[in-house]
């Protein structure tokens, strides 16, 4: 079981379209290498099935390595598959609803896309239990539509500054603004192309991962 | 709780673009006054927490009726919104996973496109924990895309010959043919269009549900 007290480090998001030099399977082995922290699979457009079996692949992966799997959005293909956990946006389920049905072992984090998202959350929960809060988007992507304006660095440490809980920025986030985000408060990286789409992603994971070492240790 | 015996009857399978005269909602409420079975509440496009809400909002509808709502695919939408079960597609999470994550209370019916679908689940599973299977499509259909051939008349009957559990007709059905969908061994009528897209969907309900009594009592 994962220390939930320890969310930090590289965080990959997959995504299949991105992985243009290696196949999805490829990239996650190549960055649980690198010394990724944890990966979520994403899939939105996948069948049930091809999402679990997705998953159940991504887990056989990782498991040797400790590193903890999360399934965007879908609880059920995290129950199906024995995941770790659950990566929900503000579109998805609620929170507590996959905090009781998946249990309190489970982690369970939540994008957060404004700060009105925030005052939401503590105004009826003032002791959320969840494991992290995703700061989303940390800068403009092309990588997720529909988001709402970019948090900025400024918005990483307003929230750093707001709460006890691991923050995880995510959102056009690379080698070269990678440590201005730590810096900012972020606890945790999460990437997408700078990783699925890099042609080493090992490499693109020790070099983002490097970046916490320099900067906290 | 459900009688799983009483599998029966008329089965209202959800499509809110073909609600072209009253919203979902008011379809559903009119098809519980029409002598409804069962609803399934099937949404593709829809993001998870729209979903249930709509799920929430139909029990809300149908449990004054003891009508059980069953949900397409997705489990984390039934264990969150309370659902009494979920329909399984041959793309969608295995069955038997289903079974194990929602317990043997839930109604859990599987689809089943040809034969070789039927034999592959009685190879593995000679009695398989299903309370259903839908025979998919009977006849050919606009409503559902990538479907295989129809199975006809003669499919109903076959299948009907070779399980004793109860058999759901699924696709093309209307009023005008579903006495010989019936006669064929059909022990539930699913359909779509018929109620959904009905001027009047109480007294299509209602014709449909006639024809149960007609031939069978």
């Amino acid at each position: 079981m994962v220390n939930k007290k320890q969310i930090r480090g590289v965080y990959l998001v997959t995504d299949r379209p991105l992985c243009i030099h290696h196949n999805l399977a490829e990239v996650v082995k190549l960055a649980a290498l690198g010394g990724v922290s944890f990966v979520q699979l994403r899939e939105k457009e996948t069948d049930s099935r091809t999402f679990l079996e997705l998953a159940k692949h991504l887990i056989e992966i990782l498991r040797p390595f400790s590193i903890p799997l999360l399934i965007n959005d879908r609880l059920d293909i995290c129950l199906a598959a024995g995941a770790e956990g659950v990566h929900l946006g503000q579109s998805d389920l609620p929170w507590w609803e996959a905090r009781r049905i998946l249990g309190e072992q489970a982690i369970l984090g939540l994008s957060l896309e404004t700060k009105e998202d925030y005052f939401s959350l503590i105004h009826t929960h003032p002791k959320p239990e969840l494991d992290y809060l995703a700061v989303s988007p940390v800068f403009d992507t092309n990588t997720k539509t529909n988001t709402k304006p970019a948090w900025g660095l400024m918005g990483v440490t307003w929230l750093k500054n707001q709460t006890n809980l691991p923050i995880v920025a995510i959102g056009g986030i690379k080698e070269s603004n990678a440590e201005a985000v730590i810096e900012a408060g972020a606890d945790s990286l999460a990437v997408v192309s700078a990783i699925c789409s890099a042609k080493d992603p090992k490499l693109a994971t020790e070099n983002l991962s490097k970046k916490f070492h320099s900067i906290k240790e």
